[in-house]
């Protein structure tokens, strides 16, 4: 077993750390969560202009793209907790804590397509094409109902 | 080959894609990454906060964040392209377009600690310690010099 004195000074020097006691503030929580959905917005943002042809296809770039919105599909939902529905600047609506089996569902139904779109990026621009628009789809159903335009 | 139409009508439909024509523009790079990296602190705090003893060493949940860790460290890179040094607010230093290699060394060296990390953590809470410390320590290397106080 390492010393734990010298692990604390090293976590003591990591400026991330500072994060640590707020880990779980309903800001803390707004600001992760909608960090995680940039992230995915960014890679989607990738493999939807190849899908549209505004961006030259090219499998090895569309499959790591599609495995980070995969990796990514399973982060956000740790930011929705109790009193998260308000904080810092949201367009989370009230129903995601009303309605959480539903929420919860949509978020299962994206990561099932998110799986789907890991695995069929990187075959051609027909495969992804259709994964992309699979997951979009399920990116919309749940911004239909819970997210404020 | 499914139509094109109706998949181009998906991504219209899904919100998200709004971002695709500027997703290489330097505010949308610097809050991608700022995403990312604010996804990695989150986790590292999970983390940080059972190396510390401020919450109890769980393995199941230490693992996941470990693996999130890991997974969100191979992502802010797209973030810092040739232009994003200035745009949105950002604490990250003009030095880093002029100390590329060095950098990206230091980006390299923390994959290398997330990827021990992502395998120590479930073990007990000595090798979580242990790993987070060194996972800890390359954030801040980083940091120290590319990072504005």
């Amino acid at each position: 077993m390492k010393p734990v004195v010298p692990v604390l000074t090293a976590l003591a020097v990591a400026g991330a750390f500072a994060t640590v006691v707020h880990a779980q503030s309903p800001d803390r929580q707004i600001k992760y969560r909608q960090g995680i959905l940039q992230g995915m917005g960014w890679h989607m943002g990738v493999l939807g202009a190849m899908a549209k042809g505004e961006r030259p296809y090219d499998a090895q770039v569309a499959a790591r793209s599609a495995k980070f919105v995969h990796e990514l599909a399973e982060m956000p939902w740790d930011g929705f907790g109790p009193g998260s529905d308000a904080g810092a600047p949201t367009k989370a609506k009230p129903e995601i804590w009303k309605e959480r089996a539903k929420f919860d569902k949509l978020g299962q139904d994206l990561r099932v397509e998110t799986a789907k779109l890991a695995s069929a990026a990187g075959t051609d621009l027909a495969a992804l094409r259709g994964a992309v628009g699979a997951t979009g789809k399920a990116c919309s159903n749940c911004h239909d109902d819970f997210r404020a335009k």
